[in-house]
């Protein structure tokens, strides 16, 4: 599997508001799967959870996870980017999810009465399918 | 995370050809995910892989995975499904990869020269998002 950094080529895909799913570690060590939002800055992944997320802690007690982004005509077609949780910080004034609901939806986050939290991912490998 | 059995309203939701995500657990514990075809029987789920497939070493060294399924729609409308591949043997006369190409793509599986193993799923956990 290659590692960093994800070629530009990919860039242009991770750019589109595909489907996403992020595994997670819980605590036993075994994977816990969930369709996200994401972005893609600068070589990382943003990803947005309410307070009240599993995910959340698990990403907090390990910092490993998996992406993969499908492709929207052909879902089979994609990308998975492996690596760390590098930060987690509270999504302040909803900034991000509104960024990743304007993304993906064409307008602001309905909901505004939840605490969230913005986690950012750093790949370490990356795979494609099919093989380029 | 509700316990196994995955309620009978899940199940027509599972039949569904729909888009999938598996994730395994790598020699260091950290999370690998990939696209994935599935059939769902009986409780159960059926992936099936070439033997080239990273995943299936994955599975027989630690057979704890996470299995997320899309709805066709609205893709953030999810099941996902947790728990141990029970059972991995080859496909002989590649009748499990040919029973998922007719319910993706309505066709056998066209590559008929490389070995493949089907790898069976029984779920421990479950969740589906929205909350039901």
């Amino acid at each position: 599997m290659p590692s960093v950094p994800v070629p530009p080529e990919l860039d242009e895909f991770l750019a589109k508001p595909n489907a996403a799913v992020v595994a997670t570690l819980r605590p036993d060590g075994s994977p816990h799967t969930a369709a996200t939002w994401y972005d893609w800055e600068d070589g990382r992944v943003l990803l947005n959870m309410a307070d009240t997320r599993v995910r959340l802690g698990y990403m907090r007690a390990d910092p490993r996870v998996s992406l993969t982004v499908l492709a929207e005509q052909d879902w089979y077609r994609h990308v998975s980017l492996m690596g760390r949780i590098v930060s987690i910080e509270e999504d302040v004034d909803l900034r991000d999810i509104d960024r990743l609901a304007v993304r993906y939806t064409r307008r602001p986050y309905g909901k505004r009465d939840v605490k969230r939290f913005s986690a950012w991912l750093e790949p370490q490998r990356w795979h494609v399918w099919p093989p380029r």
